[in-house]
C-alpha cells in the first residue's frame, strides 16, 4: 500500500509526437513520453473524437420499467452484441445534439426529457476515446433513418432482464454494462438524474 | 421494432484482410466485409491478445467488504484513473495464470480463492479485445512486482464507496464501472461467486 500525496508520482509527458496511420476510420498516433522516473517510452493509441450513450426509458405506469436496445453484429469480435443506441461526435457537434441524432437516427424515437448520467473512457490503454452517458424518456416513437451500411435490430427489454444479461454473459458490451449500474442505481434510487426538456440542449 | 427471427440479416463476412499497421504495441488490420445486402465496406480495428481484470475482496467478518484498487495514469486519456488490476495474456498464457500473475506483480497480493465473473468487450467498434473477469478471495499480501516502466498506487476501499464513485464520475475506467455491476450483484447476492482454490487453475 501506497501513502500517495498528489499525483506527480504517476504522471507522464510528452516528448514528441506523430502520426502512426491514418485509415480511413481508425487514426493512431506514436508519442515518446517521459516516464515519473525520467526514462523514455513509447505510447501508441487511437486517435477518436469521443462518442455517446443513450438508455432510453420507457416508463409506462403500473409496468416494470422498460429500456430500448439493439442488436448488431460488431465485426471485430465476430458476435451479434446486444448495446444502447450508441454513435460518434460529428465534427463540432455537441454531446446533447449527438445524443438525439443518434437516438433517432438508430431507433426513430424522440424523447421529451434528457438527463447526463456521466462520462465512461472504454479504452484507457490505447484509445482516447470517452462516452458520454445519456438518459432520455418521455419517447415517442417514430420512423428510423440508418446510414447507408448500418444494419441493427431495435427491441425492448425490462431494466431487471437487462441487468440479469449483464451478470449471466449474455451482454458483454462493457459500455452497456458500465449503463446497467446507472440503471440500476436509479431503479434503487441512489442514483437519481436531473431531467431537463431536450429542446433547451 | 423490428420482428427478428435468426442473425443472418445483421451478419458481416471477410473478404479480404490486409495488415494497416505493426507498431511496438498497437497492431491494426484493415478488412474488406460484405454487408448484409452485398454491399462492400471497410472494416479497421486493433487486434489485441486479450486480457483479465481482477477484483480482488478483502472480507473482514463485521466489517464492510472492500475492494483493492489502483491508481494509474493512462497516457490516452491523460489522466489519472482508478482502476482494478488488470493485464494483457501473454502468448499461450491461460487466463486464470494471466489473473494471478497481474494481480501479484501489480499488488502484490496472492489469492487463495477464485471465480471467473464473465467476459467482457470493451471495444466492439475497433478492438478484438475481450476481458475475462474474475473475483478474487482470500488475499495474502507480499511485495509487488512491477514491469519496469509502470507507475501505479495500490489502495483499497469499499464496495459501497467503489460503486458510489462510478455513480458519480470518479471512476470512468468503463472495465472497472462494469466490474462494480458485479460487486452490487454480489453484495445484493443476486450474483454468487463459484469459488474454487487457485491451485486448480
Amino acid at each position: 500500500m501506497t501513502d500517495v500525496s498528489g499525483i506527480s508520482h504517476l504522471l507522464e509527458t510528452q516528448v514528441s509526437s506523430e502520426d502512426m496511420v491514418r485509415g480511413s476510420f481508425l487514426h493512431a498516433r506514436r508519442d515518446i513520453v517521459s516516464l515519473p522516473d525520467g526514462n523514455h517510452a513509447t505510447r501508441e493509441y487511437v486517435v477518436h473524437p469521443g462518442a455517446v450513450m443513450v438508455v432510453p426509458l420507457l416508463e409506462i405506469p403500473g409496468q416494470d420499467l422498460r429500456v430500448v436496445l439493439e442488436r448488431q453484429y460488431r465485426y471485430p469480435v465476430q458476435r451479434v452484441m446486444i448495446e444502447f443506441p450508441a454513435g460518434k461526435l460529428d465534427a463540432g457537434e455537441s454531446t446533447a445534439h449527438c445524443a438525439q441524432r443518434e437516438l433517432f437516427e438508430e431507433t426513430g424515437y424522440r424523447a421529451s426529457e434528457w438527463s447526463k448520467a456521466g462520462v465512461i473512457h472504454p479504452v484507457i490503454a490505447y484509445s482516447t476515446e470517452f462516452i458520454e452517458v445519456w438518459f432520455a424518456k418521455g419517447l415517442v416513437a417514430g420512423e428510423r433513418k440508418l446510414d447507408k451500411g448500418e444494419f441493427l435490430d431495435v427491441f425492448t427489454a425490462t431494466a431487471n432482464e437487462l441487468i440479469a444479461w449483464c451478470l449471466d454473459g449474455r451482454v458483454t458490451d462493457t459500455k452497456t454494462v458500465a449503463a446497467a449500474l446507472w440503471l440500476q442505481g436509479y431503479q434503487a434510487g441512489t442514483w437519481k438524474p436531473v431531467w431537463s426538456s431536450s429542446t433547451a440542449n
